[in-house]
């Protein structure tokens, strides 16, 4: 049984959609930003940054979006959204993850915590620049989109990651689905069933389903 | 037979260092920063973010380094230095490595290149923010350190991954070596032949060997 801290709309959900695809039990609880629940004593225990996604997994907290769902895939491989090691896309497979989360998402924090990179004066300058840097990412995503999916025909763990991002972006001046090959990407991830019910879930009513 | 594009103490090191530890063959593609070698259009191909590192592998060219240090870690099993799939410290080594890939090294990002998030004009409020986040992160490594290596009783890809950004913060107000369970660890990272070889190699003389 996985335990998930979630909150809505947040990084966690990534981890939310694929724990419902896999169909593997788990359990949610719910952190409450508004009330800080992610800055409390007990949470950082768990997670020393105070951000969400933590997963309980064999007892143990795992933290970092972008390892649990790399652990999931493996540990769930049935499911077909892991790359093993020795397969012929691994390299693109962890190059991608690396660049999503390490690039993509770190920008997507500036952007909606513009305070934190130069202090509160400074956030407008901060936006302008998370934008220019994330609509870049937009740009080779679009080019370097591989078949109907990041990597090529199926889904894998790193179209989590992708779709989770890209979703971020779905009020901000120039949303993904501006981008035409990333149109038609999102036109397929969000007609998956289990993106749905995670909205549904999640009780977020916009970008799809609502 | 592996190529490596370079640039001396840049994020080739790790992989650079590896390359050597693992026994494999590789040749070297020294980039020329000064001259702008990584943003010329055949280095774009490759790499079309203009960073290094980029390993060709098997043909084709591979990039993000902690990427890169994943996969030659699970190539060359035999070095010792992968956590593979299954393994207890598996989950500990996606956090480790996604963790350090997306907290850390963003913020030596902005440490060196303080004109990026916010403009030429609030470098200075960029690098006092980096600074405290990198501290935060050395503070925490510091905490967490599992054994006498990052997850425990031996060297992971993690190891290298850690040293190389730790290396980054030598000239900073409060380089990683100020943490007392840090420079333990430091000390027993930087006894590494290897580490020493690579520092030769690519003409460093700071920080070691010299």
């Amino acid at each position: 049984m996985y335990r998930l801290y979630y909150n809505p709309g947040a990084a966690s959900l990534a981890v939310h959609w694929m724990l419902i695809e896999i169909g593997a039990p788990f359990e949610l609880a719910l952190l409450d930003f508004e009330a800080k629940a992610h800055k409390a004593p007990d949470y950082l225990e768990l997670n020393p940054g105070g951000l969400v996604p933590t997963l309980i997994v064999d007892g143990a907290p795992v933290t970092e979006c972008a390892a649990l769902l790399m652990l999931l895939a493996e540990r769930h491989a049935a499911a077909g959204f892991d790359v093993p090691p020795g397969h012929p896309d691994r390299a693109a497979y962890l190059r991608a993850m690396l660049y999503l989360a390490n690039t993509l998402m770190p920008a997507f924090r500036a952007w909606f915590y513009p305070d934190e990179p130069a202090g509160a004066a400074n956030a407008d300058a901060v936006r302008a620049a998370a934008r220019a840097r994330i609509e870049a990412v937009f740009d080779r995503l679009d080019q370097d989109l591989a078949g109907p999916y990041l990597l090529g025909e199926r889904v894998t763990a790193a179209d989590f990651l992708a779709t989770m991002l890209i979703r971020w972006s779905r009020n901000m001046p120039r949303p993904a689905a501006e981008w035409p090959r990333l149109a038609a990407y999102l036109g397929r991830m969000r007609a998956r069933p289990a993106l749905i019910e995670v909205h549904a879930r999640e009780g977020l009513t916009d970008w799809i389903g609502g």
